[in-house]
């Protein structure tokens, strides 16, 4: 393969950022962009006429740039509520399949993602840059080298300020109509992405069960009344905690905290027989290890423990793109499409993390009722083919792959 | 009343720590001391000697130190199993009665200690110290002044490497038992005492469902094998995760944390719409007023909304007692005994908290199943009498009793 292919589908704030990063890869082609908004694919249509000095194929209709035969693969930068069935368009037309991170709608779309992935042998990527950030890939590494001892429980959250961005309709209105309408944990995966990794969920584990619990809601209107805005009948609940049991006996605690005043957090734990690590310190504390009672910077652990994939890449040099990480899970799925293998994080990964918030949203309704989480790998997980080797693998640490 | 009488019960390690703190008040008498084993009960009586220079009463029969008439108040520091039991027999003796912390056994016991509160009109307390922490009582007194809006999310657990301690027989048999038969929270009032009294639970809030999830029990096994001890089979999951909701739409996250390696946290969390408080940072962030994301070390805050109880008893200068809130807990009952009033901590709050370890183990027992908490008060939180002035009420914070 000369070039990787792409169709991009969605030109918003997200769409557009990463349009401009596939220009810049060499080995990448743009071959289609779309958005329903003629303002916005104008733009874009520009930013590729100055890159590639010649016409990109755009259109207003996602179908006709996923039907064109010059594309490998077809990236969903969209609206949460079409990542699933644009996708499952695009397998069904012989493409490779990515999407942004969002929350899944319904139990059926998972199936019908996961139906998609089976019945057309094109593979399926949710592009969850937090996979790939350097503290959760060197935690990730020492997992797999054993420094945590067997793992016993995982804790992570989005606790991100976004009363600025999504109290009113002026500004994120996507994310506004699912806080209005919605209670549930409504984005789990930057946490809960890297969680699955460390406990390998999907390859030797599951995720069985889950309770959902939401506060009341009053962090948007308290922002909106300060800033003289209308108040909204907001549904979802400042604070939504989810506790989730594993097959392998595992606890995984998710909190989703975006409407309250606070710094950001991914709120990251991981508690093994031998250590623990705590993001909000930066810090790891190994027993027998690090002094008494006292926890230790987890850079002093990088020189030894850093993941292979960001010593190979120095992705540290990345300037754009959260520190790296986004330019990382791209290169992911793009390695896949070249190589015709299976994406890293692969369409079971995707249907149980969008699965999540449903049955949040589920148990939260019927007053944190436990939900059975549905095994998308209908018993294989069990037993699993190997992940294909790869730099950017998330089920193995292979170090001869990065020679 | 000259001085304040009082009987112990209990003289294990913690008993017998407290017995000496009692000898050191001069306001204070003890009158009759109990342990079951001869040999704790004589080095106790030893004690005793040497201090007020005559015999005290001891005896084998908790009953017999109870029903004397020289006592005002019997203290409970045995084990968790009897405290109320022996508590209720005092109460039904006409006096005071404290309690350590501890799990509650059944729902029915809770109800029985209210019942013997409402029949004898004898207050009991437990002796819940972190209420009185200096952190957690400018926590109080910030939320009472407002600073962090309404509150909306609370959290709080008990990590704490116990491993030493309970992982064998040979130490603390009581938890040892504990942990070998129960899966529960089974350590809750450390944090979740503190916590109701920043959300008023039982006046004018109050906890309303639960859900609890426990890991697969790894830790004192791992330890025991390190040690060559006997291996045991623990039921105690590593870590218990329990979410609670409250009528006034508060959720709160509590976390049993003992069998794993790392440093002690009570993991301390509120959150409000103006403000947050996070103990592992020692911090605080104040929407508007704090630098945009950085967190504030709390002590920057202590000239102003220190505690009045802290500026006033200057317990910073207790050496023993884990820095000062063991001491306050004791003076705050004592000054109850001494005033004949109701206690800060009274039987409601109590049974609340002795009822949510008993519903967690139903929980978990039951897959995580929503437990509904009783409302002990029947009704009365909605409307609640006005607790009693006092230096130690943490119902209030009112500036004038200090001066």
């Amino acid at each position: 393969m000369d070039k990787i292919r792409i169709a991009v589908v969605g030109l918003g704030s997200r769409g557009a950022w990463w349009l401009g990063e596939l220009l810049k890869m060499e080995d990448v082609d743009v071959t289609a962009i779309c958005d329903r908004l003629p303002h916005r694919l104008e733009a874009a249509q520009e930013l590729c006429r100055k890159t590639y000095g010649r016409e990109v194929f755009a259109t207003l209709n996602h179908k006709e740039a996923i039907v064109r035969d010059d594309n490998d693969a077809v990236l969903m930068l969209g609206s949460w509520n079409d990542h699933i069935s644009v996708a499952i368009e695009a397998m069904r037309s012989g493409k490779y399949a990515a999407s942004e991170v969002g929350p899944g709608q319904s139990l059926q779309q998972c199936w019908d993602l996961v139906r998609a992935r089976q019945e057309t042998g094109m593979p399926f990527m949710m592009l969850e840059n937090c996979c790939y950030n350097r503290e959760e890939m060197a935690v990730l590494n020492m997992v797999k080298k054993g420094l945590f001892g067997e793992v016993i429980h995982c804790g992570g959250g989005y606790r991100h300020d976004l009363r600025e961005h999504i109290s009113s309709f002026e500004d994120d209105r996507e994310r506004c109509y699912h806080n209005l309408h919605r209670n549930a944990e409504l984005y789990p995966t930057h946490e809960l992405g890297p969680i699955m990794t460390w406990l390998s969920v999907n390859r030797g584990n599951r995720m069985l069960t889950l309770t959902a619990t939401a506060s009341k809601s009053r962090g948007f209107n308290t922002m909106n009344r300060k800033k003289g805005r209308q108040e909204l009948p907001y549904t979802e609940g400042d604070v939504v905690t989810t506790v989730i049991k594993c097959a392998g006996g595992e606890t995984i605690e998710l909190t989703h905290d975006i409407s309250l005043p606070h710094p950001y957090s991914r709120l990251g734990l991981l508690e093994g027989t031998e250590g623990i690590w705590l993001a909000d310190k930066h810090s790891v504390y190994f027993d027998g290890i690090s002094p008494e009672e006292k926890w230790e910077d987890i850079e002093t652990y990088y020189e030894k423990y850093d993941h292979p994939l960001w010593k190979k890449t120095n992705a540290t040099d990345f300037t754009s793109g959260h520190g790296g990480m986004d330019w990382l899970v791209m290169r992911a799925f793009l390695e896949s499409v070249k190589n015709r293998t299976e994406t890293p994080l692969d369409v079971y990964d995707a249907a149980a993390m969008m699965a999540v918030s449903v049955l949040s949203e589920e148990s939260i309704s019927m007053g944190s009722m436990p939900m059975a989480i549905p095994d998308f790998t209908e018993g294989r997980w069990v037993r699993r083919e190997p992940a294909p080797k790869s730099i950017y693998s998330l089920a193995e640490v292979d170090e001869s792959v990065y020679e």
